[in-house]
C-alpha cells in the first residue's frame, strides 16, 4: 500500500480559471424566481436593493455555460486551493470493501468548509461594487466564518445573524469570526422588524436558517451601501461551488479513474450541486452517466419527503419565491446537531434535477451520521463536520453493498469541511445522549399547509 | 503574482522514508541524563519500565544520523505528510516587506499540530512491543490529540493526563480525544500518588506539564503493559520531527531558495528541533550558515532567562535528569494561554547548541503574540495556535527589520499548528481582557534555588 498515492493534489495552476453554469446544459431550465409581491418572474431591478449587480446576472443567466473567475478571486483560492483529492484507503481496509473510495476534502481552510469558495466570490463582487460591506446569515457558523475571512481580506464591513442554536452550541465560532472583523448576532434578534416579529410570535424560539436570512436581508436593504449574501441555495453559490467538481474531475482524469457513485450531503444544495456540476453536465449532454446521490438529515428531509413547490426561501417571506423542494418556510426543524442542513428549502437547480430522475436523494438518522464520523475519524484521521458526515454514511452504505455483491465500485464523495466547532455535538453523542428527531406526516402536513398558493 | 506559487507541495513519494538524528554531527554532544538515584548517566535498564525499548535506544543514540522511518509509520504520514510549505505573499505585502516569508504548516491535520509526527512514531514502538497502552501528558492538547488519533490508528489504549488549565480553558479538545477513544484525566489528579502530594502541597494549583508528566510516568510503571510517551523535550521527539526539517529542506531545495534566518516558537523545543536540524546539520558541518532563532513567551522564558544545569524534567522528581537550559521543575508558569509553550526547561540538544552560540533566542510578550496571529489570520487566512504564534511574532519584527534595511533576506518559519481549540484566549485578547505577565528576577530566583546540586 505505500506504493499508492493516498492524496492527489493539482498544482495551483490546474486550479480551474472558470466556473461552470450547470443550467447551461439543462434541456429544462429551473423555474424562475418570482417577486413575492406580483407572483411575477423576478427582474434585475427587483433585485438590485438585496444582492451585487454582477451576483445578480450570475443568479439569472441559465445559457452561460462558463463565467471567469476573476484575478483577485484566483489570487485568494491560492490560499487553501486546489484542495485535496483524497483515497479513502485506510476506511476502505476497515469496512473490508472492494470499493474505491474518494473524497474531495474542502475543510482545509479555517472557514472549515466548501463555503469559502462562494464567499470570496460574493464579497469580491460587493468590494468591486464600491459597497461598504455585506450582512449574511450563518446556521453551523462555517458560513458565517467564510464571509468574515473574506470581508478581511478585502477590507469590507460583515454582519453575520447566527441561527441561535448554533450560537449556542458553537460560542468558539463567534470569536473566529471576531478574529477576521465582522460582528455576529443571535437570530432571531431585536435589530430588526422581522426578529421582533418572530420573537413575539415564537418566543424561546431556537431559529431557524429562514428566519435569520429575513433579518439578514432586511438589514442589508434599510442599510446604505450594504448588500446581502447567501451562502447556499441560490444559483450563484452553485456556480462558484462547481469548482469543487471542476477540480475533482480533472484530479481523476489525471488517474483514469471514473465514479460510479457521486454522494454528498444535502442541506440548501451547495455543495452537493457544486460537486457534481461538470459530471451532471456529461450526463446532461448524454456523454456519460453517473449515480447521484444527495444525503440529508432524516429531521430536515427536503428532498426525500418535501413537495416540489413555489415557496419563500425566508421565514418572514421577504426573498423570492423560488420552485424548490421544500418542507415550507414555516417550517422550523428541530435543534439537530448537522447545523449546516437545517434549511427548509433546498436549490432550485438540484430540485428540478432530482424532480426529473437524475439524481436521488437518502436521509439519515442524526445517530447513525455520527457512528459513521467515528469510524471514518479514526480510520483515515480527520475529524468530519457533522454535515459532512452524512455523506459519509452514504459512502460507507455504498461500500457495504459492494461488499455484498463483490463490485469495485468507484465512490466519489465530498468531505465538505471539519468538526472541530461541533464538539458539542460529539459530546451529546459520546455520553448516549444524542436522539433521532424525524418529522411526523402530521408535522410536515400543518408545514406544508402554509406553501404559499402559487399556479 | 497569479504566476507565483503559494504552496509548495512535495509529492508524497519525496517524503522523507529517514529520520536525521542531529546528535550526530555535533562535536559537543549534549550532556547525558542521570538516574536521579544514582546521579550516574542512565542506562537502558533504567528507562526499560518507562519507555519503549526501541524508543531508548533512539533516545540514547547519539552518533547514528539516520534512523529509518517505519514503513507503518510511513503509511499512516501520507495521511497528511508532505505538509505544505507556504511563502506568505499576503502577509509580505501587509507589512511592505522585501523580504520572502516561508512557513512550513504543520496544522493540516485533526491534531491540529506537528506533535502527530512523533505521536505515530512513538505508539507504532509501543504496538511492535507488544503493549497494550501507553500513557502521557498534555499541555495545549494537541499532543494528547495527537497521541489519541495514534493510538486509535494502531488499536492501543491511550491515557492522558490534560494540564489542568488547559483541560478548563479547551473543554472540547478532551472531546476530540474520546472520539478516538482516549481517557482524558485533568492534571494533577488524585489518581496517581504524586498527583496528590501535588495537591495537597498547592491546593487550587492550576497545574504544569512537569506535574502532568510524573502523574502519566508514574501510571506507566505502575501498570503492566503500558509505557509512558512525551511529546517533546526528548532527543527521540527531536529526531522524529526533523521530517519537518527535511521536507522543508527539500521543497525549499527544489525552488532554489536558501532560508537566512529561520524561527521557531519553543517550548520543549520539539518542533524548533525538527525545523532546524538538517539546516543546523549543515552548519555544524560547516556546510552552510543560518540565523536560528528560538522564541519563547516571556512568561516562561527558559532559555532567554533560565539556567543551563541539570534538573529534573519533571516536578514530582522521579524522571532522569537531564542537563538543559531550565527556570528548575519547581517553577510553575502563569496559566497563560500558550499552553504548549509552558514547559519548565528545554530539549537537551536544543540547549546545547544555544550554549554554544549556534543559535539565538527571544521571548515575546502574550499581547504582542496576539496581535500578530490576529494580522496572520486576516492577511494569510489561517487562524494560528497561539503557540505557533510566537514564531510569527518573531518572523514579523524581521520581516520589519528588513523593511528598515532593504534587504529581501529569505526568512522561514514554523507554522506548528492552528488555534481552532484556542478560543477562549483569543476571546480573552478581542475583550482587552488579556494581560502580560513577567516572572521578576526574585520569582526566578526563588525557583533556581531549588535546581537539584549536581556536580
Amino acid at each position: 500500500m505505500n506504493n499508492e498515492k493516498y492524496k492527489i493534489y493539482l498544482e495551483e495552476s490546474e486550479i480551474p480559471t472558470q466556473w461552470y453554469n450547470l443550467r447551461a446544459d439543462m434541456k429544462k431550465k429551473p423555474a424562475p424566481m418570482l417577486n413575492p409581491a406580483t407572483l411575477k418572474p423576478v427582474t434585475k431591478a427587483d433585485l438590485a436593493p438585496v444582492f451585487c449587480d454582477e451576483l445578480i446576472e450570475q443568479e439569472l443567466d441559465d445559457t452561460t455555460p462558463y463565467f471567469d473567475i476573476p484575478d483577485e478571486v484566483l489570487k485568494f483560492y491560492k490560499m487553501y486551493r486546489p484542495s485535496p483529492l483524497v483515497r479513502a484507503y485506510f476506511l476502505e481496509e476497515a469496512l473490508g470493501t472492494p470499493a474505491h473510495i474518494y473524497y474531495k476534502f474542502e475543510g482545509n481552510n479555517t472557514s472549515g468548509s466548501h463555503k469559502l469558495n462562494s464567499a470570496v466570490a460574493q464579497v469580491y463582487y460587493a468590494k468591486k461594487q464600491g459597497l461598504k460591506g455585506v450582512t449574511t446569515e450563518t446556521g453551523a457558523g462555517q458560513w458565517g466564518t467564510a464571509v468574515s475571512m473574506a470581508a478581511a481580506f478585502f477590507k469590507l464591513d460583515a454582519k453575520v445573524y447566527m441561527v441561535k442554536c448554533s450560537y449556542e452550541q458553537k460560542p468558539f465560532r463567534r470569536e473566529v469570526m471576531r478574529t477576521y472583523g465582522a460582528s455576529v448576532t443571535p437570530s432571531p434578534s431585536t435589530e430588526t422588524e422581522i426578529g421582533k416579529k418572530i420573537l413575539a410570535e415564537h418566543p424561546g424560539t431556537t431559529g431557524s436558517l429562514g428566519c435569520a436570512i429575513s433579518e439578514a436581508v432586511e438589514k442589508a436593504v434599510s442599510t446604505p451601501g450594504y448588500r446581502y449574501i447567501l451562502g447556499s441555495v441560490l444559483s450563484q453559490v452553485l456556480l462558484h461551488q462547481s469548482i469543487i467538481g471542476l477540480e475533482a474531475k480533472t484530479a481523476l482524469d489525471k488517474i483514469g479513474v471514473k465514479p460510479d457513485v457521486i454522494i454528498g450531503c444535502a442541506g440548501g444544495g451547495s455543495n452537493l450541486g457544486g460537486l457534481i456540476a461538470p459530471f451532471m453536465g456529461e450526463k446532461l449532454r448524454g456523454e456519460a452517466d453517473y449515480d447521484f446521490v444527495a444525503v440529508e438529515p432524516a429531521s430536515c428531509p427536503s428532498l426525500t419527503r418535501g413537495k416540489f413547490a413555489y415557496d419563500f426561501c425566508d421565514t418572514g417571506k421577504i426573498c423570492p419565491l423560488q420552485k424548490m423542494y421544500t418542507l415550507s418556510s414555516g417550517f422550523i426543524p428541530s435543534p439537530n446537531h448537522a447545523g449546516g442542513l437545517r434549511y427548509h428549502g433546498m436549490s432550485a437547480i438540484l430540485s428540478e434535477l432530482y424532480d426529473q430522475g437524475l439524481m436521488r436523494a437518502v436521509s439519515a438518522k442524526q445517530t447513525d451520521v455520527f457512528k459513521a464520523a467515528e469510524l471514518f475519524a479514526r480510520t483515515e484521521g480527520t475529524l468530519p463536520a457533522p454535515e459532512s458526515s452524512h455523506a459519509i454514511k452514504a459512502a460507507i452504505d455504498e461500500a457495504l453493498k459492494c461488499k455484498e455483491t463483490g463490485e469495485a465500485k468507484n465512490i466519489l464523495f465530498g468531505l465538505t469541511g471539519t468538526g472541530y466547532f461541533d464538539m458539542v455535538a460529539y459530546e451529546k453523542f459520546h455520553n448516549g445522549e444524542m436522539t433521532d428527531y424525524i418529522p411526523t406526516d402530521k408535522d410536515l402536513a400543518a408545514a406544508f399547509a402554509t406553501l404559499p398558493k402559487v399556479d
